[in-house]
């Protein structure tokens, strides 16, 4: 399969259209999920093209990981999360919804399951939200 | 959190409780769930002590992720899926069961929803399907 350059994360990192930015370095970009399954749900995405895992680059896949585990860490201490959890997919059939590979960073708590998905947040809490991780970000 | 060595995987790293491997390399491992989700589910673990994505280092997450690549890619052609679900845990609350650094590999299908977790497969049927992902490894 093919990378179509129009994906909405390619439109992101183009600014062509609106995200909520909480990281980025020269790898990768990290940006709200406005339809989060959890308080704090973030992407991580390499500034590359790819589709996903199956066609990505060892140096992708090692830029998103390195990222990945920071915003880890810092999800864990924006939201007093006491777990995380990954999740990644491949194609429309492994779950992949937009073709631009990314790992989605959950932040958990006991007794609380992951929020159905396709809800859209209120803009004001996920800004919120993005705050925390940033402060958090700066804070480790 | 520290690490504990006698977490199960562990202990399967020491050939002290048997498992079903399907590839390892000089930094991985990786073997059948007996637990699968999904035919073909398996796990990628380093050969080195980590908890989770939390401590781990990057050297440890690139060989995981590279290897999590290679099996994504052989479990495609084994099963003929269509995707590939990735997913991966960190503490309790957020999903983790076995405290060393795990990459679940979830061959996915059309219309196939993952199974419930917990489920003990027959063994003569993780055999077959990790014989199909050895196959596909040494075809790719």
């Amino acid at each position: 399969m093919s990378y179509d350059d129009t994906n909405i994360f390619a439109r992101i990192l183009r600014d062509e259209i609106p995200s909520v930015r909480v990281f980025e370095d020269d790898d990768t970009l990290v940006f709200m999920d406005i339809m989060p399954r959890a308080d704090g749900h973030c992407l991580v995405i390499p500034k590359t093209a790819c589709r996903n895992v199956l066609d990505a680059t060892p140096a992708q896949l090692a830029a998103c990981m390195a990222t990945t585990q920071r915003i880890a860490r810092a999800v864990m201490a924006a939201f007093d999360a006491t777990g995380v959890t990954l999740q990644q997919f491949n194609e429309t059939d492994g779950g992949q919804e937009v073709f631009h590979l990314h790992f989605h960073v959950l932040p958990r708590h006991a007794g609380l399951s992951l929020r159905p998905p396709g809800k859209m947040e209120d803009m004001a809490v996920i800004n919120a939200n993005a705050e925390k991780i940033r402060a958090a970000l700066a804070a480790i």
